[in-house]
């Protein structure tokens, strides 16, 4: 298995160096279960499919209760073949894929309504690129329906759909985006921007 | 043609508002090709495959110049199937895809090489997707194969390829990688992160 994340985080905020280095406090309990190596434009984490989301949850929220407008960007990419296989990657659980298509929706509806709330308000918006099968667009159509029927669905927007809500079920509903769609033994990868505390309007809202 | 992307500007400092709205004024050259749309996660620009990177290069440089550290992300995308067709879009010069690899690899390298210098530092890494075809990471280790021969070629990361260098040539290379690599006419996405005047250490500087 071959699973991991490019994270980067923004505080726009002259601080942001503080605000950037207390947040990651947010993810200790991971650490143990996660690669993780920073650079200057982004940090690697690489690990169990079920913990990517979380991770990336622990550290938004904490940059965004910050006050400050704080943004997150991530690549996030399994079974790339160019990658390294890596034990530390391993599912921990056995996935859902092959279950048909709408029994899997009804699966992560349902994760989605059954995840904690935060309290803390959060905008994404995201793609997912099942890459090799002819048929890609089967299991993103599938993904879109599961999100437009959730909660936190806001609205299809140009190349990515949006989410917004609080951001407990908010990245519940993109891990399961991750674990629900797309072969769990093929490559794809999820394209990922977070927004909280926006001084500009939010045109759903 | 459907071709165009989600852009995101952020700027780490308290004054990020005033930054990125003087910004925007770099890209008025490029308005009357473009359609352009802004929310509060991002700012939708459909337009030729062509001008899509340089608008960007602009934005972007027109940022970095405040001193801040400044940071962008992209998706960006073409031929999706779920898009609408719009003749904004149509590409302004015949697609070198007719070629073969070897070919489109040296044409490729020999725009970077060409690119006027701006004289701002950025670093970048992205992420191509072409989506459908099985046999898709021939285009990816083509492209790959242009970046490592050319002078911005930063390093290879996990699920990335980063480039470092002057904001013109850095941008002709993702512009070539995006106009060179990927059948014209089926969906391909790329997923960009830019970084300038960082306060953390460039590991490859």
């Amino acid at each position: 298995m071959k699973c991991g994340a490019q994270l980067s985080l923004y505080v726009m905020a002259d601080d942001f160096v503080r605000v950037i280095l207390s947040s990651l406090d947010a993810i200790a309990p991971y650490r143990d279960h996660l690669r993780i190596e920073t650079d200057d434009i982004s940090t690697l984490v690489v690990g169990p499919p079920e913990l990517i989301f979380p991770t990336m949850r622990e550290l938004f929220v904490a940059a965004a209760r910050s006050g400050h407008h704080v943004a997150m960007h991530a690549t996030i990419s399994r079974g790339c073949p160019g990658e390294p296989d890596m034990d530390i990657c391993e599912p921990e659980q056995p996935s859902a894929f092959d279950e048909d298509l709408e029994k899997r929706k009804r699966r992560a509806a349902r994760a989605v309504t059954d995840a904690p709330s935060t309290g803390q308000r959060v905008a994404v918006q995201f793609s997912l690129y099942p890459l090799g099968p002819a048929d890609y667009m089967d299991e993103i159509y599938g993904c879109i329906d599961f999100l437009k029927a959730s909660p936190v669905f806001d609205r299809a927007k140009n190349y990515c759909t949006r989410l917004a809500g609080d951001a407990g079920p908010v990245f519940e509903a993109l891990s399961q985006a991750w674990l629900s769609f797309g072969d769990p033994n093929a490559h794809v990868a999820i394209d990922l921007t977070a927004s909280a505390n926006s001084p500009s309007p939010d045109a759903a809202a």
